[in-house]
């Protein structure tokens, strides 16, 4: 597949000073030879800029600046050329008109970052970085890709994959000599080997709910009765942030989200149009259906007040709502009318519901914005108590997460395998699906569908 | 004003697999390597790219090429920065935030190109091709526009003014020795110059017609009676072309455009909602009104019939909407119900208008699309009649244009003052306008004014 040379835009569609436009496969220089009025590229030293024009034929198109990086030190490892032109969208569609027309074709979509992978200068984790790079809305998010860019997650995994291969060559060095009934690979270092390798898997799964949480944000869900204050409350926690606020038409369910950024995280008011009313809502269409809508949220913040409710409802409700991987706010709102930050019914909530149901009451004032500062530490108390303090590397991809899983459970099977004292036959067997699973992280092991679906994903010129 | 170094964002706004930083002043270097990991770049060579990281303190940005560009040669004439990042909004602004907390201030519009100016790399007219080129949407505004920042239009009048000069210079020595009434400048020789440069300023301002209907697009009104099939023809003429058409609300009259691009240029089918009534508007709000409403079009297509139409009628309107600018097209539509492709009706519109108020009758179907190729031609011969044969070089900026009418003003002045043998010191005088006046167009003579509503025209980052 790299036998071809390959051109695309690089830069944002739009129009700007400069864009850049990005040649790489081995007729790179030939093909910019073709077009290029200036120094003869194919002589040009790696890593050099040099003026000339873009010509079609004598037609000059642009006045360009081209820099020359020669293979393998590039970043599809191939020859590649790239032309900074005057940044009209016009002018862009003209000169990959007539790069095309010398013998490049159009990159398709992640194709540079895919040849930086097949090629081995990158592996698959790094390749997926890039893209989480280039989508990085927030500094949480930037981190966490520029620490994976850096090779993070391969570099956690790949030593223990590179001794389980030894060991697994060991093992595969038993069966040679099955008849002699000797044992090369020592189990019980074995077993430590798997031991360790289960504790970083199971670590780096564990990163996973806060890296997604960083990555894609997390959900929350205000429930209270209609006149709870619900929407005084978003905007006390919207306004005084000066966040972005965005309506967003997302999803089938036509659901609309609020935005809210803090410290670097995305807090989604999920579905608020619904969600809003559940409380009145559950009368009319059960408890159930409303928390099928709040099914995503992390956080349920339960709004309510000594003049509307009683504690028996509030407790009732909360017990309904209840899941172990939902952290339940209660917020006693309107203490400015009531006066009592810390009443007999907040005192009555925390007998029954704490700390089984839940364990924060916040007494709040939405009207007068008090309390929101501490609601909002509350909110990214919520985020910093995902992270692993023992892990620095902290997972936010989905095909990582899943791969990981599969890693660890082959690995246990190893493991069982081990202690049951299984035919070396079979502990060979799940050792090489081990080996399989650890290695589909960096793309090690692969098949095209999955890299087809990776790089599929990635903007044309990437 | 030069005495800072300055830094933006040179790539268009928006997610892309690369962006690009610009950072330009005496600092660039020293800001750079604040931010920088990797080759000291104060120490590189120029026109060199290298591999590293930006940092805010300890922290890894991103990783980034660095491309080093050393004073004099570079856009600026200054010391240049270019930083290509992985493209998102999100790493732009925080790598201008490292940046400006290290020395550099963020740009305003079209600084770069200003510093250009300002340290005599391009002139006026060359930063103005700078804009153009990046604005241009197709291929006649970017030849133009190229053609330009080749140095066209200054090529064409500098050795003039040189010439031109020197005489100034001759003249005013003559001053020195008023008493003696010497003559060093040859009054006949000066003539024959003043000749030459209004014959040049002549024909740049004749090319204003074509460079701005290329840069700016014509604007076309069709009138007919409201059965006439206005409609029909317009939808015939944007279909066939398979054109971009577009609808803007544009102007405070709220009119409604379509644009249709035959070969590189624009066509503009102005208000078309109030004009293609105006045959009936005449009745109503007579002559003058509908007049008002095509005072920018360019071309008329005057669209009857042999059914709903009388030749008196036609030929009385059309005399009435004549005007020397405007380019009156006769279109004798429904052809394929009379199959009377050159009736009487038309003969006798021909003998009556022909030359005078119109030279062109077609015939056609909007319906069946006869004749609409035909009616193409016919638009773009319009064009292509305003290009001057002479001259390479067309005026499209409307500066420019008025410049060049000063300067030609100015220049007769001088002829006069020579024919009319004025007392030398005013002869002097009128000579210095003349140079001030051919001077603007590059920049020579030029204000703070001028040159501030030039560049704020500039996006941020050119």
């Amino acid at each position: 597949m790299n036998h071809d040379t390959i051109c695309a835009l690089a830069t944002a569609n739009g129009t700007g000073a400069l864009g850049i436009i990005r040649i790489s496969g081995p007729e790179a220089f030939i093909v910019a030879d073709r077009c290029f009025q200036g120094k003869k590229l194919a002589k040009a030293a790696s890593h050099t800029v040099h003026y000339g024009f873009i010509k079609d034929g004598d037609e000059v198109i642009d006045e360009v600046m081209v820099t020359v990086f020669r293979a393998p030190k590039t970043f599809t490892t191939e020859d590649s050329v790239e032309i900074s032109f005057h940044g009209s969208p016009h002018i862009a569609k003209k000169i990959l008109e007539v790069l095309t027309a010398n013998g490049a074709r159009m990159a398709k979509a992640g194709e540079f970052t895919m040849r930086a992978f097949m090629n081995g200068r990158i592996d698959l984790s790094q390749a997926e970085a890039i893209a989480d790079m280039i989508a990085s809305e927030n500094e949480a998010s930037r981190k966490v890709a520029m620490n994976q860019l850096k090779g993070g997650i391969t570099h956690e995994i790949s030593n223990l994959r590179g001794d389980l291969l030894n060991f697994t060559s060991l093992v595969e060095l038993e069966l040679d000599f099955a008849e002699e009934d000797v044992e090369f690979a020592d189990r019980t270092a074995l077993r430590m080997l798997v031991d360790r390798i289960e504790e970083k898997l199971t670590s780096l799964i564990d990163s996973f709910q806060y890296g997604n949480a960083i990555k894609n944000g997390v959900d929350v869900a205000i429930i209270g009765k209609p006149n709870a204050g619900k929407s005084t409350l978003l905007n006390a926690l919207l306004k005084e942030e000066r966040a972005i606020v965005s309506e967003i038409a997302g999803t089938t369910r036509d659901t609309i989200e609020e935005i809210l950024h803090i410290r670097g995280t995305a807090f989604r008011f999920i579905d608020t149009a619904g969600i809003r009313e559940t409380t009145d809502a559950i009368e009319a269409i059960g408890v159930q259906k409303a928390k099928e809508k709040i099914a995503s949220a992390r956080i349920l913040l339960y709004l309510y007040d000594e003049f509307d409710n009683r504690p028996e409802e509030v407790i009732s409700f909360v017990k309904e709502f209840y899941r172990d991987d939902l952290k339940i706010v209660l917020l006693h709102n309107k203490i400015d009318l009531s006066g009592s930050p810390e009443s007999a019914f907040d005192q009555q909530l925390r007998r029954e519901l704490f700390p089984q149901f839940a364990s924060t009451l916040l007494a709040i004032s939405a009207r007068d914005k008090t309390g929101i500062e501490e609601l909002k530490s509350e909110l990214i108390s919520y985020v910093e108590g995902l992270k692993q303090e023992e892990n620095n590397v902290i997972i936010t991809n989905q095909r990582h997460y899943e791969a990981l899983n599969k890693s660890l459970a082959s690995v246990r099977r190893v493991r069982e395998a081990i202690s049951q004292s299984f035919h070396t036959e079979l502990l060979a067997y799940e050792l090489r699906y081990a080996l399989e699973y650890l290695g589909e992280i960096s793309g090690e092991f692969t098949n095209d569908e999955v890299l087809g679906n990776i790089f599929s994903k990635f903007c044309i010129g990437k």
